[in-house]
Parts: structure tokens; C-alpha cells; sequence
């Protein structure tokens, strides 16, 4: 029998979930697989009468663990450069997207798997993305304010649609059949690891800090989630869903394999189960995070992790969407923030407003870049906001939009293109100076995410706007790797994170530097942003904008 | 012999000439005939090394005159409607381009006709759009604020590269053996009815107020051209160009035509020729205007015309680009304004920004309108400056440039479109408020131009926007006719222009009247479209911009 070891993350995306098998060793994947996940469009139920809608089948979550799992320890074990061994497994992890609330009965079940509840939507997980909550979200940003302890302001002074509570209520008062038949809510992070090691009885269950930090207002310094007397003020109807558990970190174990799980995935029982956590933040730890990191995420938004040692007594930072203790690695405070379209807005431009000659053969995107890339910083004279989708960090601020200016008769869609994605830059610095205005340096950028893969011309404005150098993670899969790192820890693999960080992650030879030219003119180009930024934003600033266009064609003509 | 009486408008526009035979009674056109320069690119001679310059062959004009004159008549004669004897034609008027100035010689003869000269472009009728003498304006600008007689007061207190003294200027410091040669730089404008009468000599001919006033620093409170003594300190070389003649009104004789030229064109010799003027005056004459009536020629740019009495003893009108006694009507100031681009806005978004799904099939900007026209005013969130080329009323600066607010991940081209046509309208609002505070009522619009003719989607908006309601000028050769409304009067078909204009002119059945709840949709928004004019505009007001975005939310969620 081989020494070698191994450990298993399991990474729920919006749409499928994916399986690795990983080499304790170095990191590297041995097994794969992906399983969409069957129900609804693209695994999403919709509501034809309401687009803020979106849903999923937690029957889809339990069947994409087996086949996703099972697939990838057949694939691991075909692997003709590694032996592997079943036995060498030490652990798993999961990670999920949140926050994703499951209604459950009081064993844990989902409610959406009894029969009677099968066709309601309300009684399916609350994908992250459901935007039903607007309203109720509001009334707990008002709610929240009026408390003692301000809760919100561990998560930048404004809850959103998207988060556990917003959801519960908006279920509570809009399906008060289904939210009657719920004994708890529990959120996809937690569910799963639940589910795989039979430990899903809601009030003694694991549940990670990750989830309940960062959306349900769990913090220690007010005693947990908060208080029934204070759920009462907001619905009285909520108290019930409290749960009293204390929230974990990573680094503990929610239970180990189930012998009836282990045999359907081909695995032995009894292998350790991390508590589960967000997608973003095991990612960070794919992706290497350390005090002094900044990890990246970077597709259609953004995800922008940090951590700092809990000593750093950070105090709240403004705008900031979470800062909760152990969120991402234990000892250490977990700092999120984020962009609300990074591709997104790249998206948007090429499917509404480019114009055939770039749109008719190959990729619209390369053919846009390939012009946007040729042209000088600044030479397009143009500067934009990136608020397109609002802003998450550092105005959290979902009532803002975009904003383009220097705009000719002349000018092009390659130069609007380059100046989205300069924008987008500009707002990545932004974040970067106000971790670093509140005592939390960065030291280093890792980039992950399907953009940072893959585009030369985004990465190299990033380093030339943010003055620093990008370093893009080694593993395509940063999600997945982290969680099988935290599988690897709880299994006895590794001593502790950073010993496990070491020697499975890293970064990709090819690092963009910032070029000394471009750093200069992007200087001056931020400082028209940021004056835009706070005008429009909702500092309430009057700034002097009336040389904007001045400086902008100034610009323009030295660099041209 | 019928009693019927007649007059000839002849309209040299930017790439050819169009003459017209008018019926006296009711202002009919008998007969037409355009006439395109043949000389250059479209009758523009370019540069390749200089994007700035455009001349044009005065060659060219002349043969035009003859040309479309002859067959307009011609035309007339075979008019089945109207018995048109040639011998009751009572006079010809002249409207050009401008400022267009023509280098001659001592006997008025066209510097570029000369053998020696004729391969030099700067020997040539240096065209309107010619902005090669961009530092020279700006030296101007500097030069007139420190004359005592400040005077570019008259003209919005900045002097443009497209005028007089700039281009000769420009000529003197570059072209020093053209200039040389130059006796005196006449406008185009001067120049054919100069040429048709005869009256050629540099220091006696007609020379027109219009071009005089608007373009050269004519003003007779300062004793016409600027004094040799000041003119000198801005060159010396430019002394010599100052003509002391008395610049006169469209109601002035420039002369009677030559028997030579009528043989030619097929009239009789000795028609009087009235003073020539620029397009946009006689265009508004042509189409009707009196005191309180704005008229708007819509086409790539606009070019707004106003008169007032005398009497009415108007002082200076900040960013209105001329306030000249006498230079549209006698008796009256005509007030000139203007916006740099409306259809040119319109045009750089279909040229490059549209995609294929609007330029496949028809024309781009009727499908545009398609859609954008079925879209309530409000709905489409955004909010744009009209500035991409620069901003000629009312803050008279061309280092303005577009700006777009409100664009979300879902913004579509035909909100964007219907958002520029919007801005086109609220810089349309902009000039009449300017006109209203400084003493000048604006009492009725007149359109004419390609945009009022044909499109009704824009003027729809004109008149929400401006809640009131938009003319459209009955004829679509409004400066052809106004031309010849300036013939007829220097002819004695009429004693006055109010008497002429009230038979010749008029305007269609069709008004556009504003729709009361788009008015108040379009009140809140040109408060937001104000403060961005004014944020962004030279004025260095700082205002509060954190709730045009929310107002464009709150006023896009209230109209869908």
C-alpha cells in the first residue's frame, strides 16, 4: 500500500458542482469531475412572473455529492501518473456559493424533498442570487441601524437582498405555509457537510462562521446570531429560526463520512468532514491568502479576500462587506470585499453596444482587445465608473450606475471597451487603498478567476493601475483546492493552514508588472476617478469636476 | 409680358451651390438647379498631412453661380405651373458659408486664380470648417480681452479658429509669400455679389455686416474693424488687411448684375444684387423670423437665430456667439447661437456603437428610432451631456467633450440613442433660457434642416422638452429662399422684410405641441442634465451629484 495521501474538495457553483482528488503533496488534482446540476434552467428554478427570483433543487446538491465525488475518485484511480489509493484519503472539504439558504424539517431534512412541498419554490434552497428580499433587506439595513449593537457594521452598514435573514423574512411573510412547516434554515455550506456525515439535526449541527459572519450577524461580541428579544423587534416570527450553536471556523470537523455516503462515492467511511464555507474564501486559500495577501477573484464580479491576525485588533472598515474572525483561516480575522461587475460590464458592452465589425467574426472580446490593447494609456481620453451593477465596496451602494465621459464624435468602441476595463481598475484600487487606509497592508495581489487566466490585456492595466504586480494562481480550480486543502487539515494531512498553503498552492510563473510609463499616466487618471467616485457616490462631497474633461483631453494629447 | 414678379436666392452651402427662382406672391420655387464644386474631395481641398485644413477653388463659386443660376432659370422657363419671363426678375440675393474668407488681389480678383498662385492652397477661400489657425484663435481670444474695446464681448468672449482674423493670421505666419501677394481677404460672402456687379475693388465693395460683425470684430461702437494701432499689437503684418468700408445690411445694394455675368446666366443686365450674408441669417429670414421667434436650423450641428429691435438696447449676452446690429435684419441685432453637434451625435453612435441587430438590414437610425421612440420618457435611466464636440452655446468651449450617466448591465442602444437625442434637447433649452434672461422673449420656435424636416421622433422630444411648441418651416430651402427674399426687397418687390417674409415664408399644418407628462418627466430631468452642465461645464460651480443616479432610478422606476 501507497504512503502517499491525499484529500477531497467538493466547490458548489451556481450551476454544477465540481469534485477534485488532490495530492497532498503539491496540490495537484489527480480526479475531476463536474456535474450540472439537472432541475430548472441551468440548475436554476425560475419564476417566469418574477425575474428577481432564482432557486435550486437541494435534491441536486445531495445527487451532484455522489456522482461528482464517485466520478472523481474513478478518475483519480485511472490516473496512470500517480497511484491512488482510496485509503490515502484524509479528508474532505466543501465549499458552496451563500449565502444559499435550505429550508429544513427538524431533522435536517430539506423541506423540498417531502412530496408536499415539492412544488413550492419557497421551499427550494434561496440560491444567492435571488434578489426577492429587496424590500425586506431594507427593513433590516433601517432595523439593524436602530440596535444597540449595529449589527451591519461588521458587513459595511448595509444588508442585502442576497443574504440569511433577508431571505427568511421575505419566505415568512410571502409563504407563511411553507415557512410554518420549517424548522430551520440552513445554509448550503452547512447542509452538506451535514448531510455526507449525518449530523443534520439543526440545533446541534455544524455551522461555519463563514456563512453565519458574513450573512446571518453572527458575531461572538454580541453573543451569536442576534439576540430572540432583538429578532423580535424585526419579526417576532423570526425568533424561532435562532439557532444557538456556536459557529466554526474551517479548521474543525462537521462530523466524518456517513457509512451509507462513502459507499455510494467508492470512499471508506469515517473519513474527516470540514465544516463548509463560501466559495470566495476557500478559494482565497487555493489561492495561497496570507496576512499582507490579497486574493482576486475576478469573473463576471469580483471577490476580494484578505485576512489579518486576530491581534491586529482591526476595528470596523467602512464599506468593507465582512470583517469576521476566522471566516477564512482560523486565528485570523477574514476581511471581504468586492466589485459588483467586473465582466460583467465587458459582458454588456460586447452583447449591446458593439458594432458588427468586431462582432462578426471570432470573439467579439479578442477582436475589441486586440485594438484596445494597441492604444497608449490615456489615449483614449475617456474615463468611466464601473457601477454598472452598483457598487459593493467600497460605497455598498446597489442605487448607483455608470458613468462615461470624454466621449468625441470620434471615438470608438475599442476605446470605451479599454476605458470599462480601466474603470474596473481603478474601482479594484479603490478597495486596495481602503484596506490599507485601516491597518491592513497589501503586501501581494493573487488573481484567480477565469479572467485573471486568461486576459493579458485586463491584468497588465490592473498592475499599471494599481502600481503592484499580479500574480495569478497556479490552480484553475482555487475553490475546489482550498476546500481540499481544509480536508487535508482536518484529516491530520497538515499541522496547520499555512503548512498545507505552502505546499499546495502557488502562483503562475508569468507575473504582470506595472510599467513605470503607465503607472504615471493612470496616477492622474485615478485622480479624475476618484474625484467622479465621490461626487457621485454617496459621500455627499462637492468637488471641483470642471476640469475633468480638460485633464482628459490633456491627457490624451501627451499620449498620443 | 405677364405683371408676374420674381426673385433669385443663390445658396453656396459646403459642397455645392443651389440657385432658386422664387415666385414674389407666396414664395414658391419655380425653378432649382444645385451645383456641386468640382474641384477636391466633394469640393473641399484636403491635406494629408493636415486633418485640420479644408480650402476650397474659388473657381469653383464662380462657375457655380453661373452654372446653377442659368439652369435654375432654364428650369423656371419650363415650369408648366407659373409663366416665368426672365424680365421679371427684381432681384438676387447671396447667402454662403462663413466664415469663408477668399485671399485677392488689388483688383478683387481670387488670389488662387492667378497662374502663379493656383498649386498654393493657402491662395485659396480658406472654408468655414478650416481649423488650422486653432493657436492663432487662442491668441486672439487673449489679444481682445486685453484691447480696451474687449471685443469678443460680442462674440461670447472667445475668438474661433473657423474666423476671419484667425485664418489670415494663420496665413501671414505660415504662408508668408500668399500673404504677400494678398491685397485683402474677402468673404466669400462679398465675394459673388462683388464678382456678379462687378464692384470687385477691395477698398470700395459691398462688404456685408453679417459676416463683418460675427466673424471679423466688426462693430460699429468701436469704429468698425479694430484699429490699426490695436490690430498691430496683435501683428503689424496684419494693419494693411484692414478695410475702413461701412459694412451694410441684406436691405443694401451690393450692385446690379453685369451685363457680361446676365448674358451668361440668361437674365437681363442691371438686376440689383442684394449684400450677401451667411447661410443661417438668410436661412432664418427664409424661414420667417421676426422678434421672439427662435429659428433652428437641425442638421449635424444647430445654428439658432434671433432678432430683436434696436430699441431694445440688449447688452451682451453671455456664450450667445454674436449679438450684431443688423447682421440678419435690418433694424434689428441678429443674435446667433448654436449647438456644435446634434445629427453628427446622432451619427457617431450608429457609426460606432451600434450593433448589427440595428445595422443589418435598413437604415440604423430608423431602427433605432424603432425602438427608442416606443420607450416612455424616463424609462431608460440614463442622462447625457450633448457635448462630444465640444459646446458652442452657451459655454462657448470646445475642450468639452459627452458624457453618460444611468448605464446598467442591461442598457440597450436605443435607450442610449433616445438618451443623446435627449441631450440634444436640453442643450437646445439651455440657449432659450440664455435668450429669455438676458431680455430676449422667446415666443415661438421655427425648425428647419434635415433633423426638423423628416424627423419626428427628435422634434417630439424638442417640444417635451422645451414645453413648447416646434414649427417646422413650409420650406426645405430655407437660406435659398431667404436669399432670395433679400433680392426681392433690394429689387422694390417688396418695401420691407416683415412685409416680404409674411408672403414668401411660412410653416407646415404639422406642430409638434408638448405632451403635459412627458413635460414634467423632462423638468426633472433637465434639473439633474443642469447640474451636470454646470458641474462639468467652465462655470467651477461645485454642486452635489450623489443623487443624479438615484433621481434617474426613482424617475426610471416611476415611469415603467
Amino acid at each position: 500500500m501507497s504512503s502517499k495521501r491525499f484529500s477531497i474538495g467538493v466547490d458548489y457553483g451556481t450551476n454544477s458542482v465540481r469534485a477534485i482528488v488532490v495530492d497532498l503533496e503539491d496540490g495537484s488534482t489527480l480526479g475531476e469531475s463536474v456535474f450540472p446540476y439537472p432541475s430548472g434552467e441551468a440548475g436554476i428554478l425560475l419564476d417566469p412572473r418574477d425575474p428577481n427570483l432564482a432557486r435550486q433543487n437541494p435534491a441536486d446538491y445531495i445527487t451532484g455529492f455522489l456522482t461528482s465525488v464517485k466520478r472523481a475518485v474513478v478518475a483519480a484511480k485511472k490516473n496512470p501518473e500517480v497511484e491512488f489509493d482510496p485509503a490515502g484519503v484524509v479528508g474532505i472539504g466543501i465549499d458552496t456559493t451563500g449565502s444559499t439558504p435550505i429550508p429544513v424539517d427538524a431533522d435536517g431534512v430539506a423541506l423540498a424533498l417531502h412530496e408536499e412541498f415539492k412544488n413550492e419554490l419557497a421551499a427550494h434552497a434561496w440560491l444567492w442570487k435571488d434578489h426577492t428580499a429587496v424590500e425586506e433587506a431594507e427593513e433590516i439595513t433601517r432595523w439593524a441601524a436602530a440596535c444597540d449593537e449595529n449589527f451591519t457594521s461588521k458587513c459595511g452598514g448595509t444588508y442585502s437582498s442576497e443574504w440569511y435573514w433577508a431571505k427568511i423574512l421575505h419566505c415568512v411573510r410571502t409563504s407563511p405555509k411553507v415557512a410554518d412547516a420549517v424548522a430551520s434554515w440552513v445554509e448550503l455550506a452547512d447542509f452538506i457537510p451535514g448531510y455526507i456525515t449525518g449530523n443534520t439535526a439543526p440545533e446541534t449541527m455544524a455551522r461555519g462562521i463563514c456563512a453565519a459572519g458574513h450573512k446571518a450577524l453572527y458575531h461572538e461580541s454580541w453573543g451569536g446570531l442576534p439576540s430572540p428579544e432583538t429578532l423580535e423587534k424585526l419579526d417576532p416570527r423570526l425568533v424561532r429560526f435562532r439557532y444557538s450553536t456556536r459557529a466554526t471556523a474551517v479548521d474543525h470537523r462537521a462530523g466524518t463520512l456517513t457509512p451509507a455516503v462513502a459507499k455510494k462515492v467508492g470512499l471508506p467511511a469515517g473519513i474527516p468532514v470540514a465544516v463548509g464555507a463560501f466559495d470566495c474564501h476557500l478559494g482565497a486559500i487555493g489561492c495561497g491568502v496570507k496576512p499582507g495577501t490579497l486574493v482576486k477573484t475576478i469573473g463576471t464580479s469580483t471577490c476580494d479576500i484578505m485576512v489579518a491576525p486576530l491581534d491586529a485588533q482591526l476595528g470596523d472598515i467602512p464599506g468593507i462587506c465582512g470583517i469576521v474572525p476566522e471566516s477564512v483561516l482560523p486565528g485570523m480575522y477574514g476581511l471581504e470585499a468586492g466589485q459588483s461587475a467586473v465582466g460583467d460590464i465587458f459582458n454588456w458592452f460586447v452583447q449591446y453596444l458593439t458594432p458588427s465589425e468586431f462582432t462578426k467574426k471570432g470573439n467579439a472580446h479578442e477582436n475589441l482587445t486586440a485594438r484596445a490593447a494597441a492604444l497608449a494609456p490615456g489615449a483614449t481620453g475617456l474615463l468611466a465608473l464601473d457601477w454598472n451593477n452598483g457598487n459593493r465596496t467600497v460605497l455598498v451602494d446597489q442605487q448607483l450606475t455608470g458613468l462615461l465621459v470624454g466621449q468625441t464624435i470620434h471615438t470608438s468602441a475599442p476605446e470605451i471597451y479599454r476605458a470599462l476595463v480601466e474603470a474596473t481598475a481603478f474601482g479594484a484600487l479603490k478597495i486596495i487603498e481602503r484596506f490599507e487606509k485601516h491597518g491592513v497592508p497589501v503586501r501581494e495581489v493573487i488573481n484567480c478567476g477565469g479572467i485573471a487566466e486568461k486576459n493579458d490585456f485586463v491584468m497588465q492595466i490592473y498592475a499599471d493601475v494599481c502600481n503592484r504586480p499580479m500574480k495569478i494562481s497556479r490552480s484553475s480550480q482555487t475553490c475546489a483546492l482550498g476546500a481540499s486543502i481544509a480536508g487535508a487539515v482536518v484529516g491530520g494531512g497538515y499541522k496547520t493552514f499555512s503548512a498545507a498553503i505552502r505546499k499546495m498552492t502557488g502562483v503562475k510563473e508569468k507575473v504582470y508588472r506595472p510599467r513605470k510609463s503607465a503607472v504615471q499616466v493612470y496616477a492622474r487618471l485615478f485622480a479624475q476617478y476618484s474625484k467622479l467616485h465621490d461626487a457621485f457616490g454617496n459621500t455627499g462631497e462637492m468637488l471641483p469636476l470642471n476640469d475633468v474633461m480638460k485633464e482628459l483631453i490633456a491627457i490624451r494629447r501627451e499620449t498620443r
